[in-house]
């Protein structure tokens, strides 16, 4: 390639990076994708990982083989340290790469709300190996409650906490619920897993805040006939080994799951620009820097906001609406036009799952639940999946656990030992 | 369940445990199986973890989720300490467990043959960490090399030495060779893939000296054609970071895999008696310890002859035959009958493939080789995977790769952080 063609380098290869690299396809430029991991992942199943119905492999797909075909992309896989915009150049632990055009979408990771050192004791799900590491933390808290003789230190290990009512907290609920009353079912001697305590702890007075109240109303009941405590206007002022401390009591658990806040990466440390609350980056009409037409910040890391003032939510298809306007923008600019209009979000609806057989949709006007919103859910959601291979294999996956109750991929792997809790 | 029924204890859920307690289905006795892991792990197929064919749940199942159907049997995922033969109890990391009949099945390791030094630089493959471990070293090496403009150190990165000509070797050796030449042949840019060097060394005069001369000769060629570089008669003389060293030199690599010896499980150490050079338990005709007819030691744990006086082998239907046979005797004599006769080990062949469409077969008198073979070795190992689930799904990865040249599972996870090589 020659070196004159202007190098566009995208920093972060999730639904945003992805898209934006695949827009410049045509362009005549060298378009960088650099990320940290190898694989993209695909995040709203992410919780399918954590509760052992699928495997990190169904999930998440080389970067380099998902852009293998598209010839003016290079794929790195590195970690990002530091920007110089003034010079123009990105610098990784390895390498520093020099940029015509840069576009990062790094992404969000969990937010505990300025007590970092609840991370360690209460995981959230960001990436496969937070899903992996929550997979064993659940299944562990099983064998290791088959092996004691204690009662309390058994009901204790068999309590799971889920802080946060959103879409990510609803789901684990109702899968941990799925696992206790079904899958492990029938598997131990010394326990009944159907006792299993599943808390579900929300801030809010209501679960999935995007959705209408009744339909809030209608996940709260499901899964309270799962099974699970449904504990709404009830803030966690602690975490530790033992369990949660609330404003409206202590709960002893032997797993406490974080899915309640997020906070942007540090895109705006290393650009040194100013950041909203959340660590956004706070960018223009057509997601550049102020000061900087050549630097585009996209999905969880910018601060961008809906024609209604809202903002933009942060999941997939807004990322991916992002990642698809940058791409064409700078591959516009590359063939000498003129920027186009100001991006705007076009907020197609919203879905969450509550365990086997039951779901919410809201598309517009069109509003389901239950079975057919479940069907729905499941259509949508391998349709969205790279590649037929894994719709195939995620389909028949989820045909399989729906027939038999069973979940294939109960591992528990990792270095990290069992320990006496 | 009433306490008067004898107790018999399994420890580990390989091959051999899982067959000795399925034995004891029937038995009016209480047993419990006790392992490390949540899982038994199909290690004939580990190789294809490690090489980003299969994912770790495709070869992994929960022990208890097995056994699930007997009802007097109990799964402990614990961690043996120690055996107190004397008083009849066996102590784990969290418990004493008191047994009337014990039966040992905790397997082999990777011996370095008392450089245990070597470990960390050249990982074995007996476990699901260790394939995780080495799937995530062999991609990386790609990775690194694709981010680096160095050329030697390129080469370095893109060298895999697999030490060890048995089964284990050759298949790693042919599986990476396809993952250069083919898998990955289109995915980078800035290295050719197929440029790869994949060295398997081997100590004795040919590779699988389980099989004739000829089938050795014919693998060889096999592995040669997909450039393999093949060294038989060469020993290894010391493992570091940056490659091996030999008798005949000097190879420099990113990567060595350890595919060279085993020793048992520390089962002689915890019974107080004497080991062979492998560190495995010296038992009688009926697999039990001489001066405890209680206590019972089989598969990779125990040294066995067959009745032409050489060794059986570490594999995986010998491991089978034992279990039964000692469940089997345990069934009887908690019932009231005398032993029977003393164990027969019946070989019934050898299999082994080298990469893509080709593999060697010799069953009695039967001897295959080339795609017949392959074919033969593939519905083989379909058929003994647990569950009509794992062997669909199974099925379908390999016939899809068999289509698309491709790998499902190039996932790099896990702690270990991409280091500057």
């Amino acid at each position: 390639m020659a070196l004159s063609v202007p190098r566009i380098v995208v920093v972060g290869a999730g639904f945003g990076g992805l898209e934006a690299a695949k827009a410049l396809d045509r362009a005549a430029a060298e378009v960088t994708v650099i990320d940290r991991h190898n694989h993209h992942c695909f995040q709203p199943l992410l919780y399918q990982v954590a509760t052992a119905a699928l495997s990190p492999a169904d999930v998440a797909w080389p970067i380099r083989h998902i852009l293998r075909d598209q010839r003016n992309a290079t794929v790195l896989m590195e970690e990002v340290v530091a920007v110089d915009a003034a010079r123009k150049y990105i610098r990784t632990t390895m390498n520093e790469i020099p940029y015509d055009y840069l576009v990062l979408a790094t992404g969000a990771t969990h937010s505990y709300f300025g007590h970092d050192e609840w991370a360690p004791v209460a995981p959230g799900l960001k990436r496969i190996e937070d899903a992996t590491r929550i997979r064993r933390s659940i299944l562990i808290a099983f064998e290791r409650a088959e092996a004691m003789a204690d009662r309390a230190a058994q009901n204790r290990l068999l309590t799971f906490v889920i802080v946060g009512g959103g879409a990510t907290g609803v789901e684990m609920a109702g899968a941990i619920a799925d696992i206790a009353r079904q899958t492990l079912a029938a598997d131990f001697r010394n326990i009944d897993p159907r006792a299993a305590r599943i808390v579900l702890i929300e801030a809010g007075p209501r679960l999935l805040p995007a959705f209408p109240p009744d339909m809030s109303d209608y996940v709260r009941a499901t899964l309270m006939k799962a099974g699970v405590d449904v504990r709404t206007d009830t803030m966690v002022t602690k975490c530790d080994e033992g369990g949660v401390d609330t404003n409206a009591g202590r709960i002893d658990a032997g797993t406490v799951i974080w899915a309640a806040g997020v906070v942007a990466s540090p895109a705006a440390r290393w650009l040194g620009v100013e950041a909203d609350r959340a660590g956004r980056v706070k960018v223009g009409p057509d997601l550049s820097l102020p000061d900087h037409p050549e630097i585009f910040v996209i999905g969880d890391t910018a601060a961008v906001f809906a024609s209604d003032g809202h903002p933009v939510p942060g999941i997939a298809p807004a990322a991916k609406q992002m990642g698809h306007y940058v791409g064409t923008l700078i591959a516009a600019r590359v063939a000498g036009q003129s920027g186009g209009k100001p991006f705007r979000y076009r907020h197609l609806g919203d879905l969450a799952t509550i365990g086997r057989r039951a779901a919410v949709v809201k598309f517009g006007r069109l509003q389901l639940k239950g079975f057919v919103g479940w069907v729905f859910w499941s259509v949508a959601h391998i349709y969205f999946l790279i590649g037929l291979r894994y719709r195939f294999m995620v389909a028949f996956t989820w045909f399989w656990d729906y027939l038999t109750f069973q979940r294939g991929a109960r591992l528990i792997t990792g270095s990290e030992q069992p320990r006496q809790k």
